[in-house]
Order: C-alpha cells, then structure tokens, then sequence
C-alpha cells in the first residue's frame, strides 16, 4: 500500500495507471500533474486523481511512489525537475515505449539517485488520448517490463516487480537494449507502417472514397495509426537506429512477395504467405495474445 | 425465399452466406459441393449444409440461387463447369475480394448467359478459416459491393441487393475497376504488409522472442497476416497493377516519415503523424467502421 502516488502526465496511460492502483486498494491519495492545468483540472474532475498539483515538483511531494507518464523525449527535463524531492523511500518509474533513451535520460538527470528509478513499459494502449479514457483494465492480463541498468536498486526492482504483478501484468525483465530491439520489431515499425498507410491513403483524390469502403480488416491494421503524435514521435526518434533496422528486414521480406507476384509464381508465392499465416496463427494462440 | 442455395465452395466465407439465408428464412434448402469431399461432409455434419452434392454441376441442378466461395483463381473453371446446368430463374453470384478478374472469367465461361451472375464482394473476414467457423453474423452490417457490367441483368441486381440487405449488408455498387483500386489500397495492400511483417520477424533469430513480447497492438495490426493463403495469393495475383500502384503511393509516405526520423525533425514527424491520427480518427468514427 502506498501513501501518495504523484502522477505527472495525467493522460491514458498515466490515468489508468491511477485508476487502477486505486481499484486495487494499492493507494490511498493520488496527486496529478500534468503540462496543460485543463488536462490536471479534468483527471480532478474525473476521480483519477484526488487532488491537482501546480508543478511536477510539488506532485512529488510527500509522495512515496512516482509515475512519469510523459513523450519520452520529456523524461530528462521532468526527472531533473523532481530530483531535489527525491527520497530513499521512493520508488520511481516510468511507462514509456523506448527505454535506452530513458535509461540515458535517467543517469544524466538523477546521477546518484538513479537507483530510485525502475524503467518500466506496459504493453497497453489504446487508439484514443486523454484521461478521458482512462480505464482501470488497461493494463490488466498485459505484459510489462521492467528493464534494470546495473544502478537500479534491487529492492526497487522487487518493488515494482510485485505493484504491477498486482494490477494483473505478466511482469518480464529484459536490458534495455534487448527490449529497444524488440520492440522495435513488433510494435515500433508497425506503428511506422500504419502512419504510411494512412497518409498514403489520404494523400489520394480518391482516398475518402477508398476510405468509405473499407472493412473490419482494415479498421484492425490500421487501428494503431490513431496513437498519439507526440508520443511516437519521440518513441519513433528514441529508437530510430533499431526501427532501422527492422525496417530492412520488413522491406526485404516484402521484395521477396512482390517478385513472386510480379513474375505469377502462385506456388512460391502461396508458400510465403503461409509461413506468415502460419506463423501468425501459432503466435494468436500462444498466451501472449490473450 | 428461395427454394434451394447451390453452395460451391463450403468454405468459411460460403457457410457463414449458408448460415445467414437459413437463420433469415431466405432458404428451404443447401446443397454443398466443395473440391475436398471431407469439407463437404463436415459442413453437412455441422448443419451449414442439408445435402452433399458430388459434383458442381450437380448441386446447381434444382437450384434458384447459386454462390461461388472459391479462390477467385477457380472462378472461371467452377462457371465452366455449371454452365449447362444454368437456367435463366436463376441467380449466380460470388463472394471473390477481386472484381475485374472475376468478371472476365464469367465472360469468358457464361458467355450469353453471364446476365445471370452478379459480382459481389462482402467486405468481410476472419482471420480463421474453414467451415467449422462459419458464422450466421459474418455479413451482419458489413460493406457489400455488387459491380454489374453492361450485361448483367437488371431485376438479378436487384434481387442480389435485397437478398444481401436482408442479411444486413449496407449494398453499394461499384464498377469492377472502381473496386479493385479501392481494395488494393484498404485491404490487398494491407494484407501484404501483413504478410511481409510476420516473415520480416520470423526469419530473424530472435524472432520468437520479439514476438513473445507482442502486445494488443501488435495483435490488431497483424490478424490479416493469418489469412487463408489461397485465397490471397489468388487476389494479389489477380490485383498486382493495382497493388503495385498502391505500394508505390506507400513506399512515398514511408519514406517521408523515414526522412524526418532520420534528419530528427521532431516537429515535421509530428505534422506528419498527427495527420495519419486524424485521418484514422475521423474514418473510426464513420458509420464504414462500425
């Protein structure tokens, strides 16, 4: 049970966070701030947090646990802003979708305090901003992890291990380095493809046209391309080597159906398509995507 | 009310029309064929179809409604084959995700007699196949678009129009050109995103380790990749100029986003970004996506 949760960045992830930990009876008070006071005034109005605060600092205060639910590329400036209200008894994290950047960010703007800092990322969000949205079950039966440097102390670790084991996350720790990669791959990129897509699309005469018809399989790929700007930009620019990256291994595998299309080979090209059905297949039936 | 659907191809997409005209009332009685006789007794077995029919030709004889669910491939081949069974009461129609290769075939295989088939294509899927899944709800208020050509006959329009606004279809129509260039770019292209993204990581070696970690929007943006590979090698074949013209819009997109990402023009990322959310956004709130 914790004291006072101070939650800077008062939107969906932050918000559900909020929600949740309440729900769980993991907190008793839970104090908001958030860059624009309309959005902080609106998670009062809501119930997501109990009382508003006017600057991250004074959020901070009196708290015993602290949620960073900012753009990464916010991570810095918002933990050298808190760094004098830092205690031993705190415990620090973070839900941001890179966490190489966030680790650098966190050494540079905490140095001797980085201990108290646990980088985390919860695999949940939806296509919609604002605490308007925030949802108790966002991060209920998802994955989290939880990515240590060698600094980050173990009881802290322990700590947020067993806080978002009790918000129902299946709780996985990688190296920062080891998580950019693969997220990088199965949701950095596709984001990336998304946005493409879209753009292509609405960049056409025809595109409200083409729009107009599209099904319940395009409302499913394209679902992603809805995210909040800020936070991919940030996400997409953090981890820009490693999407890269995948980008050259996507852009190869899709040489490899466009040559089979183009040249009519339906068996090569039937083949392809079933190892990724198949591997698509093996994947939905696997926990992970429940 | 028809007196009896000839159902050629009892596939997921062909039970689920099965499913759907018995629950409406719309028919006194299914007579299946599919290519594998196993297929056909399990959808007897599963009451999707009240008789196994041998043969194409023989399951259209005694029939007033005809439907063709095969690869758009076997489109011309199955019409060839029913060809003399045809009788001018009757109504013939397919469920192909392609239009301009489906009506060539029918003019080729029905030659006088192809007024009597209209093109159809149900904006509708699952990324599972089979009859075993078939569905009473799969067209439930999905797209269904006719594209007639000059000979298809009129009142067999209307007939098919009404038939599918029974089952719950929102009906438009289309020409068969007007249509393969809208589904290359809302739902053949995607597809071959799909596909490509799931070979792209499953031919790395830690590929089963990145897709452990996947998360929800993983899980939306690559549940066509599981799609029937028959099926969609035979609609990327089929729609490869307009594919390929819808790759070359995407590849542009792509490579702006790309371009901003690797200058770290956070601010024109964001531009381009917001501009893929609000069109994902505003399209989400049409009644196309509901």
């Amino acid at each position: 049970m914790f004291e006072q949760l101070a939650l800077i960045g008062c939107g969906l992830m932050g918000g559900s966070f909020a929600l949740a930990l309440k729900r769980a009876g993991l907190v008793r008070r839970v104090v908001g701030y958030s860059q624009s006071s309309a959005t902080t005034e609106r998670a009062r109005a809501l119930g997501v947090i109990d009382a508003a605060a006017p600057s991250a600092p004074l959020a901070v205060t009196g708290a015993d646990l602290v949620l960073l639910a900012v753009p990464v590329a916010a991570t810095e400036n918002t933990l050298k802003s808190i760094r004098e209200q830092l205690k031993p008894d705190m415990l620090v994290m973070d839900v941001g979708s890179t966490k190489r950047d966030v680790v650098d960010a966190a050494r540079r703007a905490l140095k001797q305090d980085v201990g108290l800092f646990v980088p985390c990322h919860p695999v949940a969000g939806r296509e919609v901003a604002g605490v308007e949205y925030a949802d108790a079950d966002l991060y209920n039966g998802k994955h989290l992890i939880i990515t240590p440097i060698e600094r980050t102390l173990a009881p802290k670790i322990e700590q947020a291990d067993a806080l978002w084991r009790a918000l129902g996350c299946n709780v996985a720790r990688l190296s920062p380095e080891q998580h950019d990669a693969a997220f990088a791959a199965v949701s950095h990129l596709p984001h990336l493809i998304a946005f493409a897509l879209m753009n292509s699309i609405a960049a056409q005469p025809e595109g409200a046209a083409f729009l107009s018809l599209a099904g319940p399989g395009f409302r499913d790929f394209s679902r992603i391309a809805a995210s909040t700007p800020q936070v991919w930009r940030d996400v997409l620019v953090a981890n820009r080597e490693e999407v890269a990256n995948q980008m050259r291994h996507f852009q190869q595998a899709l040489a490899e159906l466009q040559a089979r299309i183009d040249a009519g080979q339906t068996d090569e090209l039937e083949r392809l398509i079933n190892r990724a059905s198949r591997a698509r297949a093996n994947w939905r039936s696997s926990p992970a995507s429940k």
